[in-house]
């Protein structure tokens, strides 16, 4: 396959090198001090999936710096909120056999990548496993705590492209397999984040101190209420039938592995960077105002965030 | 006079010091630390109202110790959540001529000390000047805002009587005036703290940022909004018709002269002790419920400052 990783951060970094390393042609984008990194000394993965580099077939800062307009695979890995941006300038790569891999957090991905590219072409990814950045194209993986699961929202992709985009991953040493439903996976991680995730950020507390305290617990579970009552009057499904059920597996099993895990968010803060509130909790009120259900957690947990955002940053 | 000052903190120190260097006859009741610092070294005041040093006529750690019954005029100035269990000993200690001054922040000190005491004996105090306790019985006046207010809310008290009372607080030194709607005085300060005491504390940074920043700005004008909508179906009275009037006043003239003020709901927190919540968003919540308003935003404040008190403190 011909791959054009967009974003060599700490999942575009292990895409890139761990397909690279299975023979595809990968060629990446990232800003100047990126690349000239990566130009140096390779991309880099370490952790448990073992040690790899590689260099890449082709490194560029600026899209139109790329000859190519035959790739088979594009992988977006930027942050939430620049989806839409980066589809609008990858629209002019997609070819009539190209694929675009969405692997970002929170919803909305879909809908703004929709707005440049034929929705026929777009992979939903819900990726769940932890890797951090040591450094430009440096990417450690710490955890996985299931398959990637990639999937056409609307089931508007052929099962066998699907099976061979998935086995091609899968090669390359990344857990991967399809779903018809990806985006009830997808929701799956936008509720635990949108519960753990701000909460962790406003208290500066791990996500384990927040389970254990009743006050954050009552706080979680009426996000977590408001988030099943969205997603019911929308017409989105769920893993789970309602919030009681979702709720013993959030505090029985996902969040004891994760009780020392500190909130992204918070990083982002702290580092002055933008959060992705706006794909969590923010999706969660702006689609409730679509489906008149009103999310007044939500919404003070955003206007939070968005406060801490703007002060600290 | 013969009064009795329960609680040597930042205000009973002014309280007990003015008015016993104006000839009355002051005991105080403390924890045994600061009566025997106040054995040693008096109740002293500096700031804005000069310099001032006194010995009180009493210093008791516990209330049995007292042998007189026949005060004029007790001083409550313990944080709000322990006025039920003050006011509990303290009716033991009223004659028929005795008045109690509740000089507390927050709604429901009155409520909770009228469990125990005749509520025709009962003063509330709207106190806007600010003390710091440099040391126990040690305080500095550093601003004032406007008149102590004190009045009897349901008017069960002779006008002469509260005029007698607030005449000699005014000749400590003491700016004071007398109100027959002293609650709608004591709500505008709920009010200002509900709105800017608990954010400030959540965020860690002063009134004025929170003023500053849309966010926290949109936060805030819905805590005022909610706080309206429970006054008015609880029939309780503003000083201001309707919420757009307070923001005006609130932003425009409250805000500015106080926007390097931290909250004391963060220092309360930070040196893991209890704050006064309860008697500010806390009350705003329960009126609430007993009147059929929702107030979902002061109840994530509410949750969310307890949170953050069980986990610091």
């Amino acid at each position: 396959m011909k791959i054009l990783v967009f974003g060599l951060g700490a999942l575009g970094t292990v895409y890139s090198c761990l397909l690279k390393e299975q023979g595809h042609y990968v060629a990446g984008v990232d800003r100047e001090a990126v690349v000239a990194a990566v130009q140096e000394h390779g991309v880099q993965v370490s952790g448990i999936w073992g040690t790899h580099v590689q260099e890449l077939d082709k490194l560029v800062s600026r899209l139109e710096d790329l000859e190519e307009r035959d790739f088979d695979l594009l992988i977006i890995t930027v942050k939430s909120y620049d989806t839409a941006e980066v589809a609008r300038q990858m629209a002019g790569f997609i070819s009539p056999t190209t694929y675009v891999l969405l692997a970002q957090n929170g919803y909305g991905n879909f809908e703004a990548a929709a707005q440049y590219i034929d929705p026929a072409r777009l992979i939903v990814g819900r990726v769940i496993f932890g890797a951090e950045t040591l450094g430009a194209g440096v990417s450690k993986v710490t955890v996985i705590a299931d398959d990637v699961i990639i999937g056409s929202p609307d089931s508007l992709i052929a099962a066998g492209t699907l099976d061979s985009i998935s086995q091609a991953c899968q090669d390359a040493g990344i857990p991967t397999r399809t779903s018809k439903e990806v985006m009830k996976y997808v929701w799956g991680k936008i509720i635990y984040n949108s519960a753990l995730n701000p909460l962790g950020a406003i208290l500066e507390v791990p996500y384990g101190r927040l389970a254990d305290n009743p006050f954050t617990r009552q706080l979680m579970d009426g996000i977590i209420e408001e988030i099943f009552a969205v997603l019911h009057a929308c017409g989105q499904k769920t893993l789970w039938a309602e919030p009681g059920t979702y709720r013993q597996v959030f505090y029985g099993q996902l969040i004891p592995p994760t009780a020392q895990h500190h909130a992204s968010m918070l990083q982002d803060i702290q580092r002055g960077r933008k959060t992705e509130i706006d794909a969590l909790n923010g999706a969660v009120v702006k689609l409730g105002r679509q489906c008149g259900v009103a999310t007044p957690l939500n919404e003070v947990i955003v206007a939070m965030i968005k406060a801490k955002e703007s002060m600290d940053g």
